[in-house]
């Protein structure tokens, strides 16, 4: 189906926008590593047409005041569509769920990672457990063993829970597990997870810090194994300049401009299937995360272009990519969001703040979703 | 009451004979720090009449070959009647239910510690603890976030668990939620983490290494309040030479010699009640790890009697004591075994071989336990 909106003539197929449930933005607080126009910038480029931005700033989104700022500047800035997780405190138990209705979900960090919220304390865990309403998404980074404290809670206090960044085999067999028990568990995968072991990298090099880690072979293949316990892609996009990885060994890599081609070159390879992606990278994330449709929404895809990652992705400050040199073949071609194009063959072009804040948007009946015609 | 056997009128109190369910004695495989015949006479001259022998030696007991030697070992040179663990491998999930009827329980170490017991593998702990008669004791070393692994395989396979020296308060704060929400679980701790914390001693001595490990004031206090929550005392006589803590950091202290005493003078302080130790020291562990009765065996303790435990007790090969110098109120001062003085002031009276394999005894119906004089 060639389209003739562009110089050259190509195959495209169109595919609803993804949505990105785990992403970084860094503002405030850190604005020199990303910020609300630069990474949603780098969202579009990478087809992605609505991000759920967690609460680990500085400040921190864990109350009204702190909500009302950050919305204002993502408001001001943001490129694609987007919510704000609120992030679980010791201090904010009783209160956090007041912001329910306006954020895309509670983020509860029970490891120590990039983040002042780490939660060290079962009953405070237990407490936002029980106290965050039971139908609204909860999301924990909660990585080997204490995945099983997760589990364990979300268990007693009968209440879904969403599991971010699985990356070992004891913890998709965990969670395979879970679901067999009948508990109402899903979880996500990162693409890093899931196309660098620890034999692709060199994992004792402070670039190669990332939070759950680089894993072996071993458990990259357990995820392969067990796709089918895996709801949701999301790339945990979490920027840092290569100079504070290399001084500091910040963990975390960027992954918004890549998530996208890397599923679609594993396309291209047989290890997944169009629906694979569809299904992960925007059906679930919209049933999880009980995000709306956005109205004449979709990207094009052209499968049969290679390209090769640059070693400095065009739209995120973070400036490197662990993908870099790798050739894949299925980039990202269009973007239109909401009617306009948002993004065309390497350009953003919607301006700061196109993007919108779709908890703010009037609750929708449940629409048929963009029609797909591949 | 005073009683006549001895040269010196005291008071004592009849108790029954001690029941110590976590007992480390090195034999076979490292006797130049415990033996059998050191280890139970330890545990007469601290008012233990039955220890549960832990299964990390070398080799490991896990398997019918294992078994049969130990229990031959065993059997030559035990002073105080006994029982012996059977280990969980990576090895023997399909089989180690066949020592099941004659062994204390299954003993599964979920994290590393002395031992080459260790379980990684979710999968494997899971099958163990389907595959472990529901009725008889499993109990697992599992500290910190692992403890909700074990509580949570537990609660899924809908079987009974016991805890191993619990020591700090998030742990004993899982447990009492774990019973509160019906699972069967029991917990046991340690006088060591009942009676000494991080301000106590120097955590950053090798002398002091200890899993889990010597915890905060707050950690202990925790456990002094929810002692309701704590169904058992044990030791966790963990015996190392000092030279080989001081050069390695080996972990684990000795302790059959003085944890008696020690409760006796928490009873004299005020902090415990003598049914407290009696429940948690003997009537629950026969209990939970479904032990006979000893006929016409009782200890007596004088609790008017002063001693201060010295730098190297009597017995053990260990040759230390963390609770050296202490000075305790309340001693022990006679032991009798099935009818003969096992031990009387300060010495140990019964030979090598004394001590039976109470998982030998024929099957008993439940007996009237030996009547409290106090
Ligand atoms: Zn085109
Ligand atoms: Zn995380
Ligand atoms: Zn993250
Ligand atoms: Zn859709
Ligand atoms: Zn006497
Ligand atoms: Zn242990
Ligand atoms: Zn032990
Ligand atoms: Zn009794």
């Amino acid at each position: 189906k060639p389209h003739t909106d562009c110089l050259s003539m190509h195959q495209v197929m169109r595919l609803p926008g993804m949505i990105d449930v785990h992403v970084h933005l860094r503002e405030p607080g850190a604005t020199h590593k990303e910020d609300f126009e630069t990474g949603t910038s780098a969202a579009l480029a990478g087809g992605v047409t609505m991000i759920c931005a967690m609460p680990n700033t500085n400040p921190a989104l864990t109350d009204v005041t702190a909500l009302n700022y950050i919305s204002e500047l993502a408001s001001q800035k943001a490129k694609c569509d987007y919510a704000l997780f609120a992030g679980a405190s010791e201090e904010n138990t009783d209160s956090v769920s007041l912001l329910a209705s306006k954020v895309a979900g509670l983020k509860m960090y029970m490891n120590d990672t990039f983040t002042t919220l780490k939660l060290d304390d079962f009953e405070v865990c237990s407490q936002h457990m029980k106290n965050w309403p039971n139908h609204l998404p909860l999301c924990v980074h909660a990585e080997g063993a204490t995945l099983s404290t997760a589990l364990l809670l979300a268990s007693w206090n009968k209440r879904p829970l969403h599991v971010c960044h699985v990356a070992r085999k004891q913890e998709i067999l965990a969670i395979k597990k879970a679901k067999e028990m009948g508990m109402q568990v899903t979880c996500e995968v990162s693409p890093h997870h899931l196309f660098i072991s620890s034999e692709d990298m060199d994992v004792q090099s402070p670039l190669s810090k990332v939070k759950p880690p680089i894993c072996t072979r071993d458990d990259v293949q357990a995820l392969w194994d067990n796709l089918s316990v895996i709801d949701v892609f999301a790339t945990d996009h979490a920027p840092h300049l290569i100079s504070e990885k290399m001084e500091h060994g910040v963990p975390g890599f960027p992954g918004l401009e890549t998530a996208l081609p890397l599923l679609l070159n594993a396309v291209n390879e047989g290890k997944l299937s169009m629906a694979d992606i569809l299904s992960r990278f925007h059906t679930n994330p919209k049933r999880i995360f009980n995000l709306p449709d956005q109205p004449d929404t979709f990207i094009e895809v052209d499968m049969t272009q290679t390209m090769t990652v640059p070693s400095m992705p065009a739209y995120s400050k973070a400036g490197w990519t662990p993908f870099a040199g790798r050739t894949l073949k299925g980039v990202v071609h269009r973007v239109v969001l909401r009617g306009e194009v948002a993004y065309l063959e390497g350009k953003v072009l919607v301006g700061a703040g196109f993007g919108q804040d779709v908890r703010k948007w009037p609750a929708q009946l449940p629409v048929p979703s963009v029609s797909l015609v591949p």
